[in-house]
């Protein structure tokens, strides 16, 4: 990231968490300690980023109700992401141990229902905040209709494990449900605020959905090739669960059959030394699926770009960083 | 119930259920079939009923609305019911086995966070369902408000669990998060609806305060008192749960020490044959626990009717029928 994005994605982060730490209160303690675990964990809060990206870029003046907006988001991502920990038995996350792991799956499930609820609470205060209720409204549509596929990508996710014969097709709409839907959601609310036609909100949707998808398959790369000290998570997770992400879809197509048989065995946990799931990393890459999934990863990063030349923002400041956040999103290392 | 009442509350739920049963859809089957689990089982609908008596009271012409509205609560409070279950590890609701019984935890979490989607999808409906904007915020407010408060509530009910010096206070300040909290959004919502004065909402909101206060000490007692058929759940499941509720609580300061003794070894689950457990709800009953809980919830009925009474009406009726499920929350007998 250049010094100017990063300054201004920091700048961002800044404002959302000081709105999140100081709305985000109350008398329960164990309570609001489990849920602000991972919002004091760190996290780039790239999904804030696009929110101000968008509703500045297009227009929008008022950046308190922005961040407020941006906040929603951010606390929605991180109920999501306490809730989604538990379904994978994931232990670590963000370099600290996973909300479930500390505080018990009840508390864990219960600070992601509270985390729930700030979310569409913060929502509601952008009308305070310099909105005009309409704003919030059509807001709150955008966030309820990404939390609906959240909910329905993850129940895809998981089916998924239990399949050896996902397609890429399937792949992708689970991804477009699970990750890119949120962050539609938040093209959409920026430009909600600021403002902007429904065929402009249309538009700004599409290049956050090509992102968005983008950014999981990078993603799905990133946790097979990144040692697990940048990762912030234990690296191979995904194939340790059994997960269908990308380079594992294209390997089981490409492998040679003994390859897959390994790799299959692994995957349904019948095999599960340390030695037996490196080994499954290297098939994986082997079979050139993880330059192949950079490759797809790239072409919905075009994709994007592309359509965002197709808006005008009044803020070219904004889109230049737009366009400079997409790209990064598929070269990232981490 | 007389029959005018009972075929209202008919009536709202057969609005409010096909509202839910309409709008919440989609392809992740088995995600779907949990999420509505409960909604088939039955229930009294007695949230939405409220919702409409204030609104209709109070003067919104528009029934529609009012029951978008109405079925987001529902489905708010049906989340709450497939959270809690895991929780508190309850096996049969409403005379069906819980969700996490049939479709595991995992489907049951997700089951849960994709109804409190729709909970607030519904809510963002409401504007095109004849509301203004500003009013539909103003629902949200309250929902919001409303299940940042069910959050904590049951993070207190949780935590009780481990204690035995719980207060009379503690637990009222409990159960008016936990269950009366949702009773005052629904009049709020209603009065909202109604473009009640704030003035209004306020005193709609302490009226159903102290019936949910009411409701609660209800269900506790009728929890000890019922047979498993009648109540849908199994008999005795807070005192197996260690649960501490008003019932319980009274006990433990009345009991001999010897009862007492006994008591706590069952609510720490130190004892737990079907013997014990009985012999620990006869315990209650002796101390006049039950009573004593009655008496209790009959002076917050009391004081919601008077509370009641305060507040002017369009719609007479629906003041009478108002008052009339104040009464039957703390006469019912399941």
């Amino acid at each position: 990231m250049s010094k100017e994005l990063l300054e201004y994605v920091s700048r961002v982060a800044r404002a959302v968490d000081s709105i999140i730490m100081e709305s985000v209160r109350g008398p329960t303690r164990k309570l609001y300690d489990a849920a602000l675990h991972y919002v004091k964990a760190g996290g780039k809060r790239l999904r804030p980023a696009v929110v101000h990206l968008f509703g500045e870029g297009l227009g929008c003046s008022s950046t308190e109700a922005l961040s407020y907006a941006a906040a929603a988001v951010e606390v929605l991502h991180t109920y999501t992401l306490i809730h989604d920990d538990i379904m994978d038995k994931d232990t670590v996350r963000r370099g600290v141990p996973t909300v479930h792991t500390v505080w018990g799956i009840d508390m864990a499930i219960l600070a992601g229902d509270l985390l729930y609820a700030y979310s569409f609470h913060l929502i509601a205060k952008t009308t305070e905040k310099g909105l005009e209720p309409w704003q919030t409204v059509s807001m709150l549509s955008s966030l309820t209709e990404a939390s609906i596929e959240l909910a329905e990508g993850q129940a895809m996710d998981m089916e998924f494990e239990n399949r050896d014969d996902v397609s890429i097709e399937e792949y992708l709409e689970m991804i477009r449900k699970k990750t890119a839907a949120l962050f539609e959601a938040c093209a959409a609310i920026g430009a909600i605020a600021a403002r902007a036609a429904p065929e402009v909100i249309e538009k700004a949707r599409s290049v956050m959905r090509y992102a968005g998808i983008a950014f999981q398959i990078k993603d799905d790369i990133l946790g097979i090739t990144v040692a697990t000290e940048k990762l912030g998570k234990p690296r191979y997770s995904d194939i340790r669960e059994g997960k269908k992400t990308l380079p594992i879809i294209i390997a089981l197509r490409r492998a040679s059959s003994e390859d897959r048989e390994h790799l299959l065995k692994v995957l349904k946990k019948e095999l599960n030394s340390e030695t037996d799931i490196e080994r499954a990393a290297r098939i994986i890459e082997r079979t050139g699926a993880i330059e192949e999934s950079e490759r797809m990863a790239r072409d919905y990063a075009s994709k994007a770009l592309e359509l965002l030349e197709g808006i005008d923002f009044v803020n070219d400041d904004r889109k230049r960083m737009l366009r400079e956040l997409i790209e990064f999103i598929v070269s990232r290392g981490y």
